[in-house]
């Protein structure tokens, strides 16, 4: 059994973590730890845990988090930077939920974040948690930084064009629509139902902090720069992220084929047939990504939707993932639940 | 390994039994009926079920349901009542999922749904199939009449009372709240998210079909006929019931304590500490009805809450748990999912 | 042209009088108070009044408005208070929209508001500005204490049965639903559309604020004290309440007439036929209620439904009616607008 | 008084035009047909409408619409081109919420809507009912084709830049995404709360019947063909449409000045401050379109933001505000309601 221990369990990426992790059979959960509601038990916050869960919060001063195999930071930014390079230390293993360790470019992450990055030296061995992409690196590490949800959406949509060199990389447009989830179970005016309800809108279209952590992994993808416009915007509804991607052609392939062939083994990529309409609503609740590529009126404009549930394949669900391949389980564990529709 | 065939697996509740029984470790998935998509895979109507079900919907005409062990009937009402005599005849067992076997008064029922019966010799072996009344006639049933999705929130809100004897039997009251999946995948102008959406009403206050089949149930544990208010309410949501139950109470007793013992053994009745406020979104997705009770101003009115997944323990989720029942399995498998909140 | 000021603008029912008084003939704005966003144009926090809406914010220490004619208080409990008895002795009219004058039974009042009444003289010269049942006082009213929402809904579905003395006064029960807006534009972790969204809970069932309000109103229609069960819920929309009524019948007589009469000539209460079902949203942005009967299997619980705008006639428009009537204007001035369906 | 009739009063842009219609102090309602609903009071459909419209539907064949001053069609496509000829000879003036008389290209028309036009003759002295484009025209007009609600949003967030030709025209993205009721009040699966509720996606990416409308405006602005990809999405929201543009900037401009210049005459154009992010709910039930221009990273993509109620100014706003034009009453009659927010 794995010794799991979480630190910051009462936000959305806690609670989704509970959730999987509750039913994972090798899964040992210890410790999750609260500042704020120390003492309280798990479930009287999360009364969809009742009977799943009986461990109350534990401050963090008083966890004993070095015992664990492996800790998840479900904490806001900035937290993970501070408590992590002790734990490892101690032969823990991290998983950073946050985004603390997912720029390599540490003055960029200061840039973008607006602090001090308290451990610039783990940065190098951090491992960015997309499985797609990383996957022998992630089984041997021991530091891994959990992509954002937009950007796993996004690079997940864009790579195989660009592993294939087949559009213009300066000229990339991700169009990305999040239900409010994204924005942490955190009490804000804009994200309350009488805000948020039977609205849509745009923000952050000056520069969202997801964008130099997208454009670092297309970058990788492309072994280029890229020129990247990333418009994210709020939708009416709790979970899912729907990017439509929009990449100009500059060489002709067989591209349906292309994806389909890119991510044939990948257990949670869903290349769906071409001319599908992906909803986000298809993979709510599960750790999967559906992909589905159009061209419209034949013209040089490729379309490619992809959807994920933000709190699944865009955080929990893609740190289990991780987890399991770090700790050499089966990648699937914990993680086969059907999406829950309607 | 149970071979299973659906009747109507175009519907709500339909996609639910999908959705439970693909992650069934003891059911063998052999056929799946329906008359308008025959042919279709049933992952194109439903891609939640890409990877987890690989049959195409099946014509009725064509489909060997008798070979199968068991048959759910996931249909509207009336579709049953055909064709289960030759089912059972030819030793299938059935559960209908609709309403055509829940009421023992022949009559009552032709009243209420408006047509002839086509078999009334079977209803009275027909088990009434909510487990925490009935679960050894279960045990025993070739036919089970799955309850209707307010009749179990509302009848296991009220039994331990009626048991009991604690309260007017005459004066109930019972204003239940539904999202709008209990109307079913119906292309109606009234469920529209355009008409229902940001939007509040009852309907059918001068009666709904499932007010006989609660009075039924709360007359069998009274031991005596019962007089109750129904009144069900839209409200705009996908999934959920929320059943505001109002007794008076005539004898004095511990009753928080009545119902935590009444319900000690249940698996999938919660009673909350007294004072609670069960969430619909805490059931959401899980067979599950949790309970709380309160009685304002210490008087002599209770008022119960329950909430239950409509879809779930007011269906699909219910009909599972009668399944393994009848086939003498731990009662649970594949009904342990965690309700998915937020 | 009468002179209006507003004390706490920042809120639901600040902006929704905003809405109402930038289009009425009679009114010259004159002030909005906030004190956390003095000097921020009202029209940046509130687009939707960007060409309407001129004025910005002004800090409470710096608004002049013993200047108005009119001082309508949006603000939390407590604040008008605190404020009113310098207006009014500066010959300043005050409507408050929150609940300091709501309350006659001033030990009552301090009992439920958990806080010690500033100005128990001022009460019993305030006016509870219901204009169906108050409307003689309220123009020559000098302090309106404009009703709650939910007692608003309420007291317009009881009162023609209680001044008929028609049922059992001691056994009322008034299950009741409201849109999230009624919360309040605050940053409360219960009302983000991550929370509330998807979701149907009760809560204060022990007891609410409004419920002494309420029985304050019955009390007064019956001639005595009555018996109320009160039950709130939060359903997922936002704006409007539904209160679905249950009395019990102790004397036949004409009901539906009954109630026609009772507001025939009331501009804005509807009484729909009997058996209707009023729709929330067939109130939405606009000053009415709307009242139906029903009477199900001709027993003899009545069931009363009520539906209000929470901000509308359970609010800013209540208020600027009151106002018109204060100010000897025609009663539907600047509320003849068209409730917004869908 | 102007005696308007509308034809297919029962959808969404129907009683929308009602609603507009029932305040006009300049227009008296003569008629509303419905083959469907023919006798039954129209308040009894909409009962938002009670008190404000006392027709009840007629059959269109007794309809006596040649004695109208004015008809709209609020019919489903390929019905006006239909009616229309009898009406214009017989002096009535049309204006066509549909398609029929949108697209100057016969051929084109027919291909995208796949059906014969039954009076191509008619279509060269349709005028396009953009104000913003085509007021003198419309002021003349017998027949106004209303633009669709994506292409009002478009047209009017594009047409500055193409106007000055700052911009590559042969490479314009927009990505739209609109509430539910842009669907028409119609029993579709689709649209049902609990399929379109919590959940988003892109639809008709292959191609949408707006993309030639938008294409023959946009070319016009530009004076040369244009080259867009354009994507609809289904967002859970009733009313509202948000556009988000993207453009090559070819050539440097004060764009914040050309576009608040272009505009500054317009009374229902609203050009925010640079940097705005306009929502849905700021124009909900009001006839107007909010544009904002971001330049991300201050690269040369330009990014246009801009939102309508698609009932409003992508509809029945429209049709009133052409209306006015038409019979030289005030451009703004009956069309300055404040948006309803929250």
């Amino acid at each position: 059994m794995i010794k799991v221990g979480i630190v910051g369990g009462t936000g959305y990426t806690g609670v989704e973590l509970l959730r999987l992790l509750a039913l994972h059979p090798k899964v040992d959960l210890r410790v999750i730890t609260s500042r704020s509601d120390a003492g309280m038990p798990v479930s009287q916050m999360f009364p969809s845990l009742r009977g799943y869960v009986e461990l109350a919060f534990t401050h963090p001063d008083q966890a004993q988090l070095s015992d664990c195999d492996l800790v998840f930071f479900a904490t806001p930014n900035g937290i993970a930077m501070q408590e992590a390079p002790a734990l490892l230390k101690a032969g823990v293993r991290v998983i950073d939920l946050a985004a603390d360790f997912r720029i390599q470019d540490v003055a960029l992450w200061e840039k973008w974040y607006g602090m001090k990055h308290a451990c610039p030296q783990l940065i190098e061995q951090a491992v960015y948690g997309l499985p797609e992409v990383n996957r022998a690196e992630i089984r041997q590490a021991r530091l891994v930084a959990n992509p954002g949800c937009y950007p796993t959406a996004v690079q997940l949509g864009f790579i195989p064009l660009l592993e294939a060199g087949l559009v213009d990389r300066n000229n990339l447009i991700a169009d990305a629509k999040s239900g409010v989830s994204g924005a942490g179970r955190r009490a804000e005016i804009g994200a309350l139902l009488a805000e948020a309800g039977d609205n849509f809108k745009a923000y952050n279209v000056a520069g969202h902090r997801h964008l130099p952590e997208i454009k670092q992994g297309l970058a990788r993808a492309a072994g280029h720069d890229v020129g990247l416009t990333f418009v994210p915007h709020l939708t009416p509804m709790i979970r899912g992220i729907h990017a439509t991607l929009y990449a100009h052609i500059e060489r002709e392939a067989e591209l349906q084929a292309l994806y389909e062939l890119r991510y044939k083994d990948e257990p949670f990529v869903d290349v769906m047939p071409a001319g599908s309409h992906p909803e986000t609503r298809s993979v709510r609740g599960a750790n999967v990504c559906r992909i589905a590529l159009h061209r419209p009126q034949q013209g040089n404009v490729l379309v490619i939707l992809s959807v994920i549930d933000n709190l699944v394949k865009g955080a929990a669900g893609q740190a289990v993932q991780n987890m399991n391949i770090m700790f050499g389980l089966p990648e699937t564990t914990a993680l086969t639940n059907v999406p829950l529709l309607p």
